[in-house]
């Protein structure tokens, strides 16, 4: 994940007129140009996060009837539907990311449809695990209370703060959340927390149920997730914002859902190689390239065997890479990462194939780039070459055997995803045992022969993973009913009269 | 809970030889005499312990088959069956505790319970949740790998490190554990871990899986929790202890689960109050000064309203405390802890209602102590009067009022428990539900009309609550399987093989 506080205090220093009187505004930048865009934004002060939190809190102690979130879930999914087209290109203007395709076609209803399926799983009710024990002892998962939710800058709508995943999920879960935009897209965050507000209106929600700021300071961000009325935090995007945040967090005991970054191993068995190595350049070109490799599950580490398939497998990739548009990235940051990533790479001693040069279009560009370092070098520094290069960066580690391969695979952090490519007829059979038994222990998602982009809403997904993937490997934040439970705490009822109970575990 | 750590620092000065020669030894002490007991123990060194973790990494990598580990779980259950009388009298010496009632019949079949509940669970195998999904995408849970169980004083056998309810859990789970034994009770535990090395050998469970230490110097035991090879904490015992383990844990992201102690706020409403004050005189009395008072759920603050039947109240609890026997405590720590908490409550304005001389039979002894303070004065200071006085005292705040009951419930810190007595006819009912609406929130289980000590071993138990309770409100440490879940991680199947599949998620 890209890193954005570089460019926050730049923009902080912009002292524009907003409706707050008390901050600075901020304006976002068009990626494929560079350029400032024109309308300008508030940083909320204390003041304002102050009242945002003591209306959550206040709502919270109300509290909220399943059917009215699951309505407002809907009310407010139609709205984006509705208003796709025009999301869309306000989104692609700030984000570069493709208009029709990508956000139009691909990230809207992906959107709407996650909010749709947190409404089903709240109407059903099955996910909050009701329990019945003898002797009048019920249990069941209850919303732990007002959620700040802390979206990155890669998804504009399906991980966005104020729409995204951990929106829904904590919506779901019967949380108020109050919705940080992200400073790189606030006209979308903008029109979508419009909506949003039109959807709670229009179902009843109680003010104060769901609620957004564009921005504010680190400082106040803290102040934020420390405050008792805060009862958690999700949080996706940089690791240094997220541990930053997570320290917080840990001191004050207050929940917290951290989604860091991940470089996602590949590992490219021997006879997967000689049986398929064309497929397997074209799939990885098309996964790690997706999106300006701008995804969290972007494969950043392929490791390869020794030999003269892997040599051509190099080449075939890196004249891929090479021939394949460079897209306009997100932002500023993440050319200075990328920058920065594969000058930690390079200097740890992989190599950067020969390229094409770096392109000449206005914006926030870099090259597609493939570097390359021997299994052996790898061994000897692996959390350096573990360095996250958030963009179209993918690091070959050639040369392994298997015995290696086992090694490196002990070395990886964390990860979200790890994936092994093995042939059809067995010839990896006897090595892809001992590799997946240590690899599925490093990941949240293990998977076989297709590339780690592409992360299906379905129950039985895990987008988390061992820390520093995720704060905590028990939960995804992907796949619903399962990521509503983060925002729950268990609620035990011992000896309480049956009129008392909530419905769901009366006689 | 107690405070151990002051006590050790004497401890470790006692040189005595021991089976490790890098080690000091120490010795338990008689709570009934105060006086040490003969046998001494040895206190792990850091190459001990170093053995011990890589011990267990290597089993894990290995793995265990359920069978292997359900026929573990009741083998050692056996054992503990068979061994029940000569356990308790040796827990009996080191504790103080009643050796019939409450060992042999007591915690000793909940401890064998336990265990084989856990062997239940993994032998039915619904407890991991396994998921499967359109797109061959399948998940289920996994255990986390080796785990360090760390018990308390207070619960020589059901939350023992080497056999009490983290442990079922941990081993039920699927992982690896190191106990930590107690340096109050370390025959207790010699005996349970020769017992589980029987056990383990007679199922032929892999070496390393289970292993045992009786000490190690805080240093040390921090350099455990941070180490790579340790995937997961279980810690009950004092907040000062837990919470500098906690702060290891999510330095390195080892998964920490922390019981950190309760005051267990209970409400008795007016009408309750005046249907039936003996009765609950009675029933508090007998809750509060159970096993010494030493439960992590023993009622610590008790809320009642203004008028001559609270007066009466008080005064009744203060003769039951006075008559009741003041049985040896679990320590020197369990007294000095009391002195300090009683003092830090009284400096804050509570007064010690007229009590009864300090005990002056031998052994580690405090008066059975009930204190009270107006709700308003509390309310001035809440933090202080949740200090927890863990053994026979409890705070009574009088003199409250309904909106003052609120404001009080405002202010609890996350608790295990809290409960209410309300009447039955209806008096109460008003009032019932905006309190419960603040309290439910701010604990881990809600009681009506029943006193908080005892924690059924039930699906639908909570035995955790909000930090600073737990370290997180979403897991319970009692309640199988529920408690299993805190040691896994959610794996994630993503176009895996069907043969490559963990059995559950095969087709």
């Amino acid at each position: 994940m890209p890193r954005t506080r570089k460019l926050f205090s730049i923009r902080i220093a912009i002292d524009m007129s907003s409706s707050d009187p008390g901050s600075t505004g901020f304006s976002a930048f068009d990626p494929a140009t560079g350029e400032a865009l024109d309308a300008d934004f508030p940083i909320a002060t204390w003041a304002v996060l102050d009242e945002l939190a003591g209306n959550a809190a206040a709502a919270f102690e109300v509290g909220a009837e399943a059917d009215t979130v699951a309505a407002f879930l809907e009310a407010y999914a139609d709205r984006i539907d509705a208003n796709a087209a025009s999301l869309a290109a306000v989104a692609a203007r700030e984000t570069g990311l493709p208009e029709e395709g990508r956000l139009k076609n691909g990230e809207i209803p992906r959107t709407s449809g996650q909010l749709r399926q947190a409404a089903a799983a709240v109407r059903d009710g099955a996910w909050a695990r009701p329990t019945i024990s003898d002797g009048n002892i019920r249990s069941i998962l209850e919303p732990l209370g007002p959620t700040v939710v802390i979206g990155p800058n890669n998804f504009p709508f399906a991980f966005n703060g104020v729409c995204g995943g951990d929106f829904a999920a904590a919506i779901g879960a019967g949380c108020p959340v109050i919705a940080k935009g992200h400073p790189h897209h606030p006209a979308t965050c903008r029109d979508l927390a419009a909506l949003m507000k039109e959807a709670a209106k229009a179902v009843g929600l109680l003010d104060g149920w769901v609620s957004f700021f564009y921005d504010c300071t680190p400082e106040d961000g803290l102040k934020l997730v420390r405050d008792p009325r805060i009862a958690a935090v999700a949080f996706t995007g940089s690791q240094r914002a997220g541990l930053s945040i997570k320290a917080a967090c840990d001191e004050t005991g207050t929940v917290g859902h951290f989604e860091l970054g991940s470089v996602n191993p590949l590992f490219i068995l021997p006879g997967a190689l000689e049986e398929r190595a064309e497929e397997i350049v074209d799939e990885l070109t098309t996964s790690a390239l997706l999106g300006g490799g701008q995804f969290c599950t972007q494969p950043g580490i392929v490791v390869l065997p020794a030999g003269e398939a892997t040599t051509k497998f190099a080449s075939q990739l890196q004249e891929k890479f090479d021939a394949a548009p460079t897209p306009p990235l997100l932002s500023e940051a993440v050319v200075t990462g990328l920058e920065e990533g594969t000058k930690t790479l390079r200097k740890a001693g992989a190599n950067v194939l020969p390229s094409a040069p770096s392109p000449d279009e206005p914006g926030y560009r870099y090259p597609n780039t493939v570097l390359a370092v021997p299994g052996e070098r790898f061994l000897e520094d692996p959390n350096a070459f573990q360095t996250e290069c958030f963009g179209p960066a993918s690091l070959l580690v050639t040369r392994t055997d298997a015995e290696q391969r086992l090694a490196i695979a002990r070395t990886l952090h964390g990860q979200l995803t790890a994936t092994i490519y093995s042939d059809t007829h067995g010839a990896d059979d006897a090595e892809y045992g001992p590799l997946a038994a240590i690899l599925r222990r490093r990941c949240g998602r293990l998977l076989n022969d297709k590339m780690p982009t592409g992360v299906a809403v379905v129950p039985a997904m895990n987008h988390g993973g061992p820390y520093p993937a995720s704060g905590h490997p028990h939960f995804t934040a992907v796949g619903i009913p399962a990521s509503m439970t983060r925002f729950t705490r268990l609620a035990c009822y011992d000896n309480v009269r049956n009129d008392r109970l909530p419905a769901a575990l009366r006689d």
